[in-house]
């Protein structure tokens, strides 16, 4: 393990004292994690705040074996420490990284596989606020549902961090974006980061609209979060050969649905969670993120869309404002040291 | 169109009298059809029987546009004449095809690309048991599917048509199988064929049965026909990454189920069906047949399980026997002229 800079043997945490509401977020002190083979220890100076660990403070998502049980799935900041075998990355670099979990820290090891240089000109909050949304996108959309320019999309939580996102990189890929949100403000900033059309569920039917949107065609791509009830209008909504894509099941996971449709319109329905994947798996989609879409970040042709940012001792704060669903965006804690 | 032999104007068939029972297939004398540009007209001599034909004889799967009324989706004879575009046949070859409707008769049209040579060795009506099955197993379990030597496929209906040949074709890829049917006599059959397991599913959960053949694993390949209440236990019963291949619901196409599982595995659930596919993918089909699985059928290293024949004018017959479920294998109408 190679040092630059004198790293503590404690840091300041938010730790989720027991399970229950945003007020069991408590700051503690830690040990620093040692980098294993692989790892870098990063100093943390942004962390994005994700439903998932909303999920995990309630007690309801339990971390994977061998994870911290601290909350935070993503973090940006400078590489403090490096263990053996990583030689990409040197004290100092400056990274966004997806963790395995304890990213609500001023120090968090990962594989530095999993990190990415910050993309140029971006701030720490921001560069924060891009490994969930992007790793989420970049795979489901474009690896599992194999997104192509000229196809549309159909985004459901167009306004949330993943939905924000998806609408950009379809856009910036040639793809025409459908997207869903709750009300006339989220559906507008879904139409200004370029949906060529949102639906506001709460008064519209997503399927007639996507209907109309298509001349009857239907969504080629659904990256849907919500389950429940959505199941079955999602097969209805999607076009022939059609693919949908199920991150999350937010409307419940359980559904009523004619499943004719799957076989009718040759229709393939598939899934995935990010945070049980392999490291390798997670280090492939960040080879791709690094070729494909940080370019577009450089650029800013694509930026992430940032509702808040709270000190990591405020991350109650955070999670209030993401259960309260008002955000538009992504929510990240300034970790500030 | 060049003729080998002098072609009647007229032929026997059996059509659809009225939508209704068996009862309602009545000889019926029309023009023979006139095979058009890349198209070939077969003098059948066996035609095999399929549950889209009881459908259809029921008046709940109206034949596509374009297509003869006449039930009868494979079928194999001699080529009596070819249209325009059709080099690679010539009167007086013998042909196993899959026909857009039509099989019912002395002679139905096809284009050129949906018929293949008969299997070395084999009878008429054992290459007319041959094309819905190779076409749907082959394009369901290996194209969609994409099963692999070493993985588990679960076959549903493993006593059928397609239950039987999927068996045999996934056995001798290299892959184990695990069939269900509804009775001992069909379950010995398909253990027979090559299932490494058959389970009787009127008196075993073949969810606990394909975990258990698995080490806890799961199926990597799901071929369903059933739909209705297998829908959440195929989802259970499948391996992380599995692909479960909707190709009929004859339990019911609205379906409950935990979809988080879809997600939580990183499932692919698709299906698709076959008539409605066109000639161009039947084709495509046709051609990976021919490379990949006539070898298998000419060293009879794979052969259609044959039910029962009966002569094309006891077509009823032949729907009764099907419809009973009585049947392992294929049903076949025997043309004789």
């Amino acid at each position: 393990m190679a040092n630059s800079e004198r790293i503590p043997e404690k840091m300041n945490v938010v730790a989720i004292s027991a399970p229950g509401g945003p007020m069991v977020l408590k700051p503690e002190r830690r040990d620093v994690p040692k980098p294993g083979p692989g790892e870098i220890l990063i100093r943390v100076h942004a962390a994005g705040v994700n439903r998932p660990d909303v999920l995990q403070r309630k007690g309801a998502y339990p971390p994977p074996k061998g994870a911290s049980d601290l909350p935070g799935l993503e973090v940006a900041g400078e590489v403090a420490a490096v263990g053996e075998g990583t030689a990409r990355w040197t004290p100092g670099d400056r990274v966004s990284a997806l963790t395995p979990g304890g990213g609500y820290a001023e120090y968090v090891a990962v594989h530095g596989s999993n990190a990415l240089p910050l993309p140029a000109g971006f701030t720490y909050t921001e560069a924060a606020a891009l490994p969930e949304t992007c790793f989420t996108v970049w795979h489901n959309v474009f690896e599992r549902g194999r997104l192509e320019s000229g196809e549309v999309l159909l985004v459901h939580g167009g306004s949330s961090g993943i939905g924000t996102m998806a609408i950009q990189l379809a856009t910036a890929f040639g793809a025409t974006v459908v997207a869903t949100a709750g009300t006339p403000e989220k559906c507008a900033a879904c139409v200004k980061l370029g949906a060529a059309r949102a639906v506001n569920y709460r008064e519209e039917d997503f399927v007639a609209a996507v209907r109309e949107a298509t001349a009857g065609k239907g969504a080629d791509v659904i990256l849907d979060m919500v389950g429940g009830s959505y199941v079955d209008r999602n097969l209805t909504a999607a076009a022939v050969e059609g693919r949908i894509v199920q991150i999350s099941t937010q409307g419940g996971a359980v559904a009523t649905a004619d499943i004719s449709k799957i076989m009718i319109k040759r229709l393939v329905y598939t899934g995935s969670t990010l945070r049980p994947r392999t490291v390798e798996v997670k280090g492939a989609i960040a080879a791709a993120l690094e070729s494909r879409v940080w370019p577009l970040l450089a650029s800013r042709r694509v930026a992430p869309v940032m509702d808040m940012i709270f000190p990591l001792g405020d991350a109650w704060r955070a999670h209030e404002r993401m259960e309260e669903g008002a955000h538009i965006g992504k929510i990240v804690l300034d970790v500030g040291i």
